[in-house]
């Protein structure tokens, strides 16, 4: 595997970019958006922090591992307030405890949301900040340590106004266009409604069944109770086209086959999960249009009940 | 572990026991009824049957080993025809080959068929033979080698009968009532129906979420599933009362919780399982019923992916 040190390139104008959560798509971010901006890392354990300080981010892609060390690391800080943007890397459930640090920023940095599902809407809805920008990830990765991040797939991130205009941030989708290419799309809703689809199609049936995607289309039982969990979700979604979500879903399966999804690789760490905001959520959806999901409620309860084993392990 | 070799008692009117199958069911009936009556048990496999003629079969049970060596074993032949007494202990997926060779031997010979599931019952009706049980096996046993089974939950059969008089088998019943009891019950329907409720419920469930029985009660999330499961299958058996039928699950996951399912064996030992005469059974009769089923045929279809699966590797 080769090995190769590189600075951020000082051109243009320099931003100061914040990204909070040292989870791989944290890491993922702050290597690749360090490369021409100030980078900022707000990480929840000290440790973390120190490690990226010592050491900087590495990126393993391809066999070969790029390490970029001008990023600064720090935990929860004023570090926030200096920033002119803030992308925030969290898991859904673990968003809560950080918007009060968040609406205590000032209201004109905008703010990037990367979190799966939609449960995160209602509470971004309440903060302060007159720009939000919410968006969902496609590219492959995985944390390996706390300063190296494995880019396994590489793909786009798809952001959407939530609310103030994209315009603010448009450096930033300018600048990256070449190396972590970055795509606006204007309805919010339907970024996030086909992610949550998507995940609440491949990640519960993976991680209950332990197959890789792939196993999904080369099954054809499973490939079968795929397609009967997508049945049920997309009445709750009819701004989305039902043969274009179902091409999607098996050209994603087909493209990522030999990978293991987010949730197959939480319930074998005997991590938590993201169920609630992407399956939980979709149920409670359904239940306020009583509309009836008895196989989304099965994979729901089989996911809930391998989250509860682990706990007692 | 103590080793105790007893032979056959000679008392009383010694009777000709046939026993076709020399899985762990075929074993376990060989080894107790050997002790009081002449046996034959009629294996697929050559060499099971002479590792039977040269060691007889071993019977572990509470840690210590039993061996009855007069016991003859042959692989199907003129031997059915001088029997008694003739017991099927074959898989149900098995018992189609089966049925011209039984069809051949006189009609006089009461047969007692153990499969689990209702699916045999429209084969065995169009047998010739005057007396017909069907029984079902409370007996928790697991397959060692050719030649040794393991006991490792003491039960009960339960036998009802399909055609003609339980009386031709009553001596079997007597025979046994302190070593390895017998129970007549006088409804085929509800005995195997009551044992094709606790099938279709605990196996599927166990060999999908990889738990042992204890684990369907112990966590909430599988209770509710199973309890969901359960609901959607009483309808199918207005003869069993839903509240016992509820108790009595619950009691055998208590007192079988440590016990891993023959669907969980099967699946964890890349075996075909009986899931098409269970749930596959039930599911065709719901059908018919226009009763609707769909957590049913989420389980049915991850145990046949499960089963698809293992074929490929």
């Amino acid at each position: 595997m080769g090995t190769i040190h590189i600075q951020r390139r000082k051109e243009g104008i320099m931003m100061k970019i914040g990204v909070i959560g040292g989870g791989s798509i944290g890491l993922l971010f702050s290597h690749y958006l360090s490369a021409k901006h100030s980078l900022t890392l707000l990480a929840r354990r000290k440790d973390q922090a120190f490690q990226i300080n010592e050491k900087g981010i590495t990126l393993i892609h391809d066999g070969t591992s790029t390490t970029i060390c001008n990023i600064s690391a720090t935990v929860m800080s004023d570090a926030l307030s200096s920033q002119d943007i803030i992308i925030i890397a969290v898991k859904q459930y673990n968003l809560s405890t950080l918007l009060p640090i968040l609406n205590s920023i000032p209201p004109e940095i905008p703010l990037i949301f990367l979190q799966n599902g939609l449960a995160h809407i209602e509470q971004i809805d309440r903060l302060n900040q007159k720009t939000i920008i919410v968006g969902t990830v496609e590219h492959g990765c995985q944390k390996i340590t706390d300063a190296t991040v494995k880019h396994n797939g590489f793909g786009k991130t798809l952001l959407a106004p939530y609310r103030g205009d994209i315009e603010h941030i448009r450096w930033l989708i300018s600048d990256f266009k070449d190396t972590f290419p970055f795509l606006i799309h204007g309805d919010w809703k339907e970024v996030l409604f086909r992610k949550l689809i998507i995940n609440a199609v491949i990640n519960p049936l993976t991680s209950i069944l332990k197959v890789e995607n792939g196993g999904l289309i080369e099954n054809p039982y499973y490939l079968h109770l795929m397609m009967s969990i997508l049945e049920e979700l997309l009445p709750l979604v009819p701004m989305l086209n039902e043969e274009k979500m179902k091409a999607d879903i098996l050209k994603i399966c087909e493209n990522t086959k030999e990978n293991r999804s987010s949730m197959l690789k939480d319930i074998d760490a005997g991590r938590k999960t993201e169920i609630d905001a992407i399956l939980g959520y979709a149920i409670e959806l359904g239940k306020k249009r009583q509309h009836s999901m008895p196989i989304c409620n099965v994979m729901y309860a089989m996911v809930k009940g391998k989250e509860a084993d682990q706990g007692e392990s």
